[in-house]
């Protein structure tokens, strides 16, 4: 009887945060190198959330994904007592509603929508159109997308008022904006663009360096070498299919 | 001082939702026929809020507008105590924490990521699909634009298994969906297409009928003819363009 005591007690506080939950619970299906992976994992470091990772083959994807994302087929899928959630941020708000300790939203409603509002514009107007500055066959539509997160980078170094955007901690618009500190210098160098450096974003440059040396995300980062190498192989297939 | 009092009293309950705010602390500056627009009145009258509507001239953006969004310069922008936000969505959840009331979003964490992923599915796979499948020159394009949204809108028949998305009563989802229960059915009478019919959507299409007759929805959707007349001569301008 203990036991089952024991068990439902346990279930109640993981319910509520109050315990790290057993890592069986708490499983996240990933690709190295994906930004919105890299997000969720930094979230989980920051909650100290133990979990177990199932590294995704996206040529061959797993029953598993395609059943826990439907809708999608992609990772991130972040399975909590087996019940699956997909896209970035929406796990995001989800993790820190569930485990309370070390927030990444802040408490006031204003400031709550500030940040919901910023890492959609980091979604909407930095992800797709630095992506696209590098890979994008059309000439014109390259540099369209180049003036577009230029742009939108601009708009971001005008937002950063202290170390980080969440101030002297790291928030959610920090975690989604780890793709301009990690993703967009590599996709850069392999193209010979300079979309994103200290002499045109000097705020946003001295963020970046200290997000990438933030514990939480230091340790999450993906290999650089390996990430270069695959993009690099993709960017000179679509130079020469182009050609 | 008793009125002084009375006045801190009443700024308490404010914040906490419990009176509605005086009018002239809440603001919404929108554009008749936006379905984003749309989507934040429905939200005020389901709270029961009142507020004052700025009709915006985007032909001729107003300086309180450019101040209040300076990011995008769209509506709508909900304005709290001279404190501003924009994205629909962003506005929606924002409605939701401030005023308890008739919530929108569900209180269990998990309900809440789907409400969140499901619309931010509309906006993501059927809003801008569906708008170009009717305002798109090139053919082609038009065609996988129809057929996307037609994709989206199966997962979404699907997906619903109640009266509304939020099961008795109307949710987040119910309101971010209006844009199909209103807006695809006018844009699809304007091009001569069958995106969102009876026969290829009938749980989705008896949905619509009962959030068009909602009260809170019913009230707040723009007046179909001059929206389909604005409508009807962009699309005009748009073939005589592509000739």
């Amino acid at each position: 009887m203990i036991h089952l005591l024991v068990a439902k007690v346990k279930r109640v506080l993981q319910g509520c945060g109050a315990i790290a939950t057993n890592q069986a619970d708490v499983k996240l299906l990933g690709f190295t190198g994906s930004p919105f992976v890299c997000r969720v994992q930094i979230a989980l470091k920051l909650k100290e959330i133990e979990y177990k990772y199932v590294e995704e083959n996206l040529g061959n994807k797993s029953d598993q994904l395609i059943k826990y994302n439907p809708v999608y087929k992609k990772v991130p899928v972040f399975v909590h007592n087996d019940k699956p959630i997909s896209e970035s941020l929406v796990i995001l708000e989800y993790i820190d509603e569930i485990w309370k300790q070390n927030p990444i939203l802040p408490n006031d409603p204003y400031q709550r929508a500030m940040v919901r509002f910023w890492s959609k514009f980091i979604d909407d107007k930095i992800v797709a159109a630095s992506f696209k500055s590098v890979f994008t066959v059309d000439k014109k539509e390259r540099e369209k997308n180049i003036e577009e997160s230029t742009e939108a980078l601009k708009i971001l170094e005008n937002e950063l008022k202290d170390k980080f955007f969440g101030g002297e901690e790291i928030n959610f618009v920090d975690i989604a904006a780890v793709f301009i500190a990690f993703w967009i210098p590599l996709i850069q160098d392999i193209a010979g663009l300079k979309l994103f450096t200290n002499e045109k974003f000097p705020k946003l440059y001295n963020w970046s360096q200290e997000i990438l040396n933030h514990p939480a995300v230091k340790e999450n980062l993906p290999p650089r070498d390996p990430i270069f190498a695959f993009l690099k192989a993709r960017y000179d297939g679509l130079l020469a299919a182009s050609k």
